[in-house]
């Protein structure tokens, strides 16, 4: 015990330990994940293809499924020092608090104006836009923490910065929306009528409110047309998965500093980015054979990809003009309630952590959202954070795992995800103390419905 | 230069490295603030008085201004580990925005969720509260800063929190509400019809939105009439600056690591409890006559208290309830512009702050909304941290001085307070970016006007 309470509140690591390299988990996967095929051919996007949406270096790190690590710009690191280090939080209070033998630490990526981890991929995709000489960057935005992200990352590099805000997102959270105008970034509410496929679905839908799917669509289509411009993706995506390792290199950097080794780690899982940042080189070890670690990604019982979903090939996007992913997905046109507060709320997952969901080495795990909120709660109480509805699923289990270990007596090491923040996320609080939250879990029928739309391939 | 560039982006203090004690700056002041007076007698507050309103030990520190140190229970230290210690963060991207000789520093107190420095002192007064065996405390907020911070406080240490907040903001920032529901605090909208002169209030002016100073007085009243319950309070008093100093503290430790020595600091001012706070430990040096440096306050255009108000006796409160403080104040009547965005807008100041500037020790200049905002947004934009509309007035101040530098040439040491962040007012964004944000400024006939109401004493 003596020995344990060496250990901080906070570990902090010094700016010079900000990771220089990305760690690229692909490099270690036996199975790699299915490469992204053209929509339009339904074979594999070749780098010059992809080039059309996305900057070049970022797909060459899209299609790298060798090199173990990728050098992080010295620029991109000067930028990481404005919020990084993230502290990892060893939760003394909460364990106090649920009486556990466990020792419980997060991993705190909240602590910056996106509030969120979203930040860490950002500023790399605006890093190698800008870098190519491009004029800006174009993306879509729900909630809006990406589009925070963004907006950020190309003020301080001076691109700019188009935003596809659902339009029933950008009329309901005026905050999210200013955030980004303060960042100097144009929001728009999708659908537009800037864009044919905006023009199409107005006429189509007359008064619709929008969904992520058109937004990127819109986004897409500005990237194309427009010369001097990129689509750019805040999840799913394999390069953004390795921006975000750097979520997991500093977490063992902090842990080592410390002999801890982690039992169990746990992290929300909606698109994927920040379970797969988190897990990324402790999964490399498990894979290498060095290590064993249980990781638990938890989703949403509204929207259950991985463990209700299908592994199979479908569009990112509603529009459909995206490539074509190899992930759990429940079918590109699956909406979870519109009640559902979090984000979380994506169709699909990412290719990484689909494929080693299916090689049996993470486990899955659902959440309600009332137990989320109720975890939430418990957890701003004891340790201060108000954290975001989507980080408050991981704060769910890791509270299940550290009381199993109270009726066990184990003494289990349970890391897991802070990702971000729950500020811009209040009207969802206030549902939750007025009991208007609903707990909606989709039917195995409506499940079926969307399931059988899926693209058939092979 | 190259010394320089060893300096890091964000100087982190290790948790040992917590203030064991607070400094209290009345021991070195020769000319010691005014005595609170009663409102009843006109005569000095005894500490019999005050208890029936405070808990016992912060009228000890309201009253001592002999002992130089106090110090932190380690309660409070443990508490603190939570968020602290504070960054302070050295602005080179600013610096390079600017173009500046200067070296520009910040303390940045905005990484918890109550988004300030109000924190610092809600967790002693809550502790002191709990000490003594009370149920619990009230109080009241205006934007919503103070409350958050005290509800986190009471929620840590299990003790009742009734807030009663101003009914405008209630009814328009229902997001701090909703975070202050997280904490378990119990929030009233101000006048009530649960005291006898929130009663009184709404009989005589049906349909009132509520003042500040009639929520203190409802606050007070519950406090009074309650058996187990104290009044709590977030600026103005010398307990609240004492708990400050942690935020001075802390920046001198850090600084002293580099051998920095600041030539100017520069907080903003309301009550004053920011400022009073970063720069009691270097005062005490400048009145110890070991070191000199330039400190400016930074108030509003709209309250202009040091720059336009009157040094004198003045009620602390609108229902004249509490004691009565000497200070610089525009007149208990005095309410701001409703078109200004942040807060700030008490009449008064500081009584220890009020004495150190007449005696000509620290300057004071104002500054107007719409340029706090822009220094807001250029400042956001490099530093990527999005600040609190009152910490705005700091950073203004702090490039205006920056940017002298640059024209004469000087290497001057820049350190202000960045006190907080700017997440709950984004509507005050909007108003700025949308051009609908004012620059009133009060006139000498309408200043002459309220301090013709002062209190005549002596």
């Amino acid at each position: 015990m003596s020995e344990e309470k060496k250990i901080p509140y906070k570990i902090y690591l010094d700016e010079t330990e900000i990771p220089k390299a990305w760690y690229n988990v692909r490099a270690d996967m036996k199975n790699k994940p299915a490469p992204l095929l053209n929509p339009a051919t339904m074979k594999p996007m070749t780098a010059e293809e992809l080039s059309e949406v996305f900057c070049k270096e970022l797909v060459e790190q899209e299609l790298d499924n060798e090199n173990a690590y990728i050098e992080i710009p010295q620029e991109i690191r000067d930028f990481y020092k404005m919020y990084r280090p993230a502290p990892l939080v060893r939760a003394y209070c909460l364990e106090e608090k649920l009486q556990t033998p466990a020792k419980i630490y997060y991993k705190f990526e909240g602590n910056n104006t996106s509030g969120s981890h979203k930040l860490n991929s950002a500023i790399a995709q605006a890093y190698y836009a800008k870098n190519q000489g491009l004029k800006g960057v174009t993306t879509e935005t729900g909630a809006g923490q990406w589009g925070t992200a963004l907006s950020m990352a190309c003020s301080y590099l001076d691109l700019d910065c188009k935003v596809y805000m659902v339009k029933v997102s950008y009329e309901q959270k005026p905050f999210r929306r200013e955030v980004m105008r303060v960042y100097g970034a144009s929001v728009t509410p999708s659908p537009s009528m800037e864009t044919e496929i905006g023009k199409k679905i107005n006429a189509e839908h007359p008064g619709t409110t929008g969904s992520l799917g058109c937004a990127i669509s819109e986004a897409v289509e500005v990237a194309v047309k427009n010369p001097g411009y990129r689509y750019v993706l805040g999840s799913v995506l394999n390069q953004v998965l390795l921006h975000q390792s750097v979520i997991g290199l500093e977490t063992k950097a902090a842990l080592d500093k410390y002999n801890v080794t982690p039992d169990i780690i746990i992290g929300c899982a909606g698109g994927g980015s920040n379970l797969g940042g988190l897990i990324s080189p402790f999964m490399g070890e498990k894979l290498r054979g060095e290590k064993d670690y249980r990781f638990i990604a938890v989703e949403p019982a509204s929207c259950p990809s991985f463990t209700r979903g299908k592994f199979a090939y479908d569009f990112a996007d509603t529009g459909m003009v995206c490539p074509l992913a190899k992930m759990y997905t429940l079918g590109s046109d699956f909406i979870p309630s519109a009640n559902h507060a979090g984000g979380l709320r994506y169709h699909g997952m990412s290719p990484v952590l689909s494929q080693l969901y299916d090689d049996g080495l993470i486990e899955a795990v659902t959440a309600k959202q009332t137990d989320v909120f109720e975890a939430a709660e418990t957890f701003a109480r004891v340790e201060g954070i108000l954290p975001a509805p989507e980080s408050s699923h991981a704060i769910k289990v890791a509270i299940d795992e550290a009381l199993k270990c109270k009726e066990t007596g184990e003494e289990k090491t349970i890391v897991f995800g802070l990702s971000g923040t729950g500020y811009f996320d209040m009207v969802a609080y206030e549902k939750f103390h007025d009991g208007q939250m609903d707990d909606y879990i989709p039917t195995d029928e409506e499940l079926a419905k969307y399931a059988a739309k899926l693209p058939k391939i092979d």
